[in-house]
């Protein structure tokens, strides 16, 4: 940095440079030296949410009469930018730092002063006409706004990203249990041949599961829709305005364009993410979901020639130079690796939201950190697996039929005709001389092949029977 | 063994021998046999509600004129034997075991026809007239029943012990919010001193995480409260009767008082257990909540001179046969081991949750063994918490007071009437030496004692001001 | 407990009744009363690690003079006794206490003093001759006594049961491995077919496995033998006789018969118990490993006719009544399911592990409950899944065999002869047409059957080709 | 990308447009496309260990004439760029791709014949001379390079970064241990005021735990540093040479400068990665004692006026703008937040290493995501708490010792001259009346305030007695 251009910024610590095309300050320049510590930056989502969290705020203080119009617009305008995502660059911290994100805090702060002062008074940083704390973080603490951020970042995402796309993949798997509705296929319990089922039955499951996968998500939005600005340092709200809570509730909502409060209690909403951890939760257990879901397919599509192979999944890279059918389930890999990871996330989330001490937990830049890598995971590879495989899944019709007709298991069929003994009898018989049952029956002289194919009938066996 | 008196069972590997005072027959004799591992027994709620699911059944199948009334009577009364605990000792078998709990399941058959033909025959076990398989079982497959008992025994400790015990504790952490409303502390903010609050403010943060507590375990409900049953062996329902699964719904409603309903997907319901982990996540998520508080409040009781002690909490055991107000804060340590189990609980549960292949999950009874340990240990704790620990607790007013004025971050009040620059030279000049604030103002001549006393007052700092 | 008889017993908070029977006394009692916290009792390895730390402790204090010989032989005496499994009954608390595990070791005092009373004195229990805290815990604390017990429990555990099971484990799956030498079989990479390798070196892979899962347990015992006993309150050893610590040390070692250190720094042996969170980690590793090796034989065991069904699993319970071969893996599930908890202990553990404070870390009881189960969980299950499942193994040649052949991928040993593009064309007409390699090179002209039976030879596909 | 520069590139599949500036070919760009998920980028120090075990690949197949020498020269001076970090910027995969990181190895393969062919042809990217499968890629397959790559990053990162910033923070808490070594101070046990330790003592434990940490991560390496490479593609070395596996090692050895050898076992080294979940192990332990650490830290220096404040740690940044001594303790708190993501990153960890099937894992990219981000952030986390906390961390001595001097725990000392009784009720006074024991003693005319002083002597309390 020796030979880059700096101003000198200041703080209560005293003076030190930052980068001349910086717009950030003192406070932003001391994090990056002091917390040398990985390379993950603050997550996007988080820097957005501050942009939007900084124009509420400045929108209610104008309201209320508490801040100056003038100054007020230009930090209005400056944010405005921090939500376009044009100021990107300028936030550059690490999430391993203080634990109430103050530094990210003063990072907004600062930049969208020196932002706004660049607009008013034509220089780039510095402190007036605005000033970092005293206009841009009017009213506010860092102990309120990050927790405030941490929601508005989730709550955008899980309902712009997360959700549609899983409910995308939801309609897609139920196409898919549509169209495969007839396919009756052999059901596998303990991994061993048991009764049939149709692919459309199985494929219904998955349905099931990715819909209330959606479901999940939902319900842990509720808390996350509390705001917990207004609290300021300890939950009190000292030096904040009466009605300032709930109109910056509802500015954020004009601006998000979902809704929000004003949190019920300000002390838990400071000293516990128990909202994040439970929004976490819910990410989890959507992971099992899609776990099994991609665990399944790749199974039904392992083969050509020696596995299951009663699914064609799409080729979308070359599987062997060689082989032909060679079709490695990638996506199905990449969404089980993005499961793995969600659950880890979640331990992490946990671990941290156990630790709060006192009037708030400092754990709030990991909390947010893996809240919202979990959700943006689950979503784009919700979206990759129904784009790149799942939309592209056939039936292997044959195989699944012969693997079905194979079946010892279907001889429960015959037990009412030929009787249990009988019926054994055929199908050890099929067992131990690798015959098919409809062989083992006639060579019993038990059956007729046309009886046979009278009496074992796979489609009747896919419900329950009428009571007599 | 040798010595006991035993009979003879039978399946289809053979005969095996079973202590003769046994109820249960030799598939249960078998997974004893076969399964050395650990020493934890399936669980008695697991027990119970097998008991639950075999009244039910054979009710409903006695409506559905699917059994004998005579036989189906003897099943209804064994199975309420099962319910009110009198055959615990019959069921041996521990959660290691077949993962679709075929054997526990196996268990309760045989247990309920062994006992209902000794009440019709005079004879303990055996299979006539009542048979464990043909009558106890019928229209069932243990792929349905297990995830079905799963559901019930889960519900019934949720609503019945850990919810009105979570919420005992949100009311006594309630009331003590209220009962020290009036008393002012510090505020603490990266463990530092922060400005002021109330204790009760403090407290009402508690009582809100331990509502919402409640609240997420109640959202985990509704889907704990479908019932797979009627969807035997892998889902369509084979072998069962049309209108057996809603009408054994009913009868489990009726039987346990709680609101349930056959599952909308039942191959999602063998298949997956997802609202295993989705309650189990919202058990995580209490146990974050409780770990906080049980934290929070021992850090205020530490001491009684080296630490803050601020609370005194009640002496149950002898501390030291020294030393008064050794209290070790016993009921915290409980609790927080507890909110560790749980969390550990929960990482089992996603990892068997997250295993399952095609129509069955076999990870049924490890799931259901770490939900309930979870749910009866929060619940437990909670009230072991809240009768021995936080209906006791008293606020030390004497010390709270001394901390309260101690603090240099009072100086803030000071702010408006001396400027900035003053508060921070009284501030600074308190601290290097060891002095109150009202002290170094007086020394520096810039406000008397009397003046300090009007202009800094806590119980001004305690909320938002009035917008001017 | 109204009708049962009792006898007063006392404590420095006062008088309490006991069972009569009991040998415990008040403090053991007032937890009982304090505690009603799920069901889990205290270890029975920790019960008797008690045992051998309260014999080693008086025979050091006896060989130091700091015990009169009388009390100190009775005191033997009844240690032996706890340590020989006579008085399980009497150690009633469960794991959810202090977390110092002050109350266990009272436990132990309390049972101690009154047997060796008994012993002396003809009366159960009481104080006189010998006293709970002043001849059973002379020299000693809780907070060094606690996590002396849990080394040594953890230790003993390890050696005897997880570790030797874990190596007879090894040694059935090498076996196998040397078993199943010569038998050629489809490797599967992504689950799709590769190249060929022995089932041997498949079970190689698991061998090595095991075999390293048992290095990994040793790797974590030299931390676990450093035993804190002679640190006291905080692990300077106040009120302790100097040399205690060695001497304690010595005797544990000849009582164990495995060798113990005293710890190199008391203050982190009382303080932090990373050494229980390294072991927990070695188990979380073993479990990661038995738990693919289960997956792997459960998959090559699917079918008998829609799986692999290359391995044929021992049949140890009826399946179906109906369908021969439909063996379920219960001793996989068994096994995955014990992983799973392993895991899940695990972050239990962790948790536990990081929340020490100051000189005492108080989740003891939580942590060595977790660390017992989980090397008793493992031990048991690999002993079963040995004795139950991986002995009777069986390769199901002719499938293994038609499978590999069968295979497309083999048509790579024909690139050298007829060229990558010709090679290509057979692979891509034998599965548009469902056709073996061998037809379709046939029929592409490409190579009589003599031919490509003399090229296509799997059984030099199964290392590296000599260098040029 | 529409308006970029292309050039065409093709694969099994077909044709693809890629950047013309870029080295990559079109499995990477097929890659780009399929897998939009998230934007964690495969960790450089994987990158850069592609370059490494390209290099070492190379030069052993150069060795054994399997490469000409032209070709094999160019990829190793390609290579070397690789390493050297200069073509970071044509690594532009994803985490979220094939779990064998097939794609990751071809984009290696891809970057490099593409640079090669620039050198040689003067044309960047492209087949030839240089070709990415067969030249790059010689004797290689995904399955075995990337299982290599990960232990090569993982060993280079934890023994050039991790162990040493442990190191150095180990040698820094000794230091201090030594410092402090003559501070008496209050203990803490159950967070109660307990009997005396130095503040060095304390320190010491510290020391110890970081050293141990140490200890563990080198425990972990032995597997590590076992190479896969050899393997091919389903562990029997199929189209590798004799004698390339050994050699490779021994290439590696020579590049990094560490040890590597060739696995003991091939299909064990493909189809699980134990050694990365024990590695992981060894880091999650590490975590709980740096989380304990810093907790301590945090805890002793809170305040200043109303929490322990036994320690002054340096203030880094602005706390508050008006509160002197209002100093955040983010080191801390940086290094708390890294080690919850430590514990979490381990989960994820052991969830991906459970989860192979047959000859391979394919979880390996997340799984040395995650290993690779834990070392980073322990690494980075010690040195930066190291540099920016401990070694400025100053014992606020007059606060040390007069909490220490008020702790009625000292009371202890008398029990030998006055008897237990008085001592009692010396301390009771003195708790009751909040009086220093010294003057309860004098006003209950036991003791005069010299003899007090000369009895009551906390130095003498700090280690054990001598035997008699």
């Amino acid at each position: 940095m020796s030979e880059q251009a700096t101003r000198t910024e200041s703080d209560s610590i005293g003076e030190i440079e930052v980068p001349a095309s910086a717009y950030w300050g003192a406070q932003t320049q001391r994090s990056l030296q002091n917390f040398k510590i990985g390379g993950e930056r603050m997550p996007t989502q988080v820097v957005r949410a501050l942009g939007i969290q900084k124009l509420a705020a400045a929108r209610a203080n104008i309201k209320l009469g508490q801040l100056d119009k003038r100054v007020g617009d230009a930090i209005c305008k400056a944010a405005q930018e921090v939500i376009d995502g044009e100021l990107d660059d300028h936030f550059p911290l690490v999430v391993w730092q203080t634990g109430s994100g103050t530094q990210s805090n003063m990072n907004a702060n600062e930049v969208i002063a020196g932002r706004a002062n660049e607009m008013l008074a034509g220089t780039r940083g510095g402190k007036s006409p605005v000033h970092p704390n005293d206009h841009c973080n009017y009213g506010q603490s860092s102990n309120d706004t990050f927790p405030t951020v941490m929601h508005i970042a989730a709550v955008r995402l899980i309902t712009t990203e997360t959700i549609p796309k899983l409910k995308r993949l939801a309609d897609a798997l139920q196409e898919k249990a549509k169209a495969f509705d007839q396919i009756i296929k052999i059901g596998r319990t303990h991994l061993m041949d048991a009764t049939p089922l149709t692919l459309g039955q199985e494929f219904s499951g998955y349905a099931t599961q990715a819909a209330y996968a959606v479901a999940r998500l939902e319900g842990s939005l509720p808390r996350l829709r509390q705001l917990a600005q207004g609290g300021t340092a300890v939950g009190t709200g000292l030096n904040s305005t009466q009605g300032f809570a709930e109109a910056f509730a509802e500015e954020v909502s004009a601006i998000v364009g979902e809704r929000f409060q004003t949190a019920e209690n300000k002390f838990e909403a400071l000293a516990a993410h128990d909202a994040v951890v439970e929004a976490s939760g819910a990410a989890n257990t959507v992971a099992t979901s899609l776990m099994k879901i991609a665990n399944d397919i790749r199974l039904m599509g392992s083969g050509p020639r020696c596995g299951f192979f009663e699914l064609l999944l799409p080729a979308n890279e070359p599987g062997s130079s060689i082989m032909p059918g060679k079709v490695n389930p990638t996506q199905c890999e990449a969404m089980t690796q993005v499961c793995a990871q969600v659950m880890g996330n979640h331990t992490a989330v946990t671990v941290a939201g156990s630790n709060g001490h006192f009037e708030l937990n400092v754990f709030k830049p990991v909390m947010i950190y893996n809240l919202l890598q979990s959700c943006q995971l689950l979503g784009d590879a919700a979206e990759s697996f129904n784009t790149n495989c799942v939309a592209g899944i056939e039936a292997n019709e044959e195989r699944i039929n012969q693997l079905m007709r194979d079946s010892l298991m279907l001889v429960t069929a015959l037990n009412p005709h030929i009787g249990y003994d009988n019926a054994a009898k055929v199908a050890k018989k099929a067992f131990a001389e690798s015959k098919t049952l409809k062989q083992a029956a006639a060579e019993l002289d038990l059956l007729s092949q046309q009886q046979f194919d009278q009496l074992v009938r796979p489609e009747e066996m896919l419900g329950p029977r009428k009571a007599d």
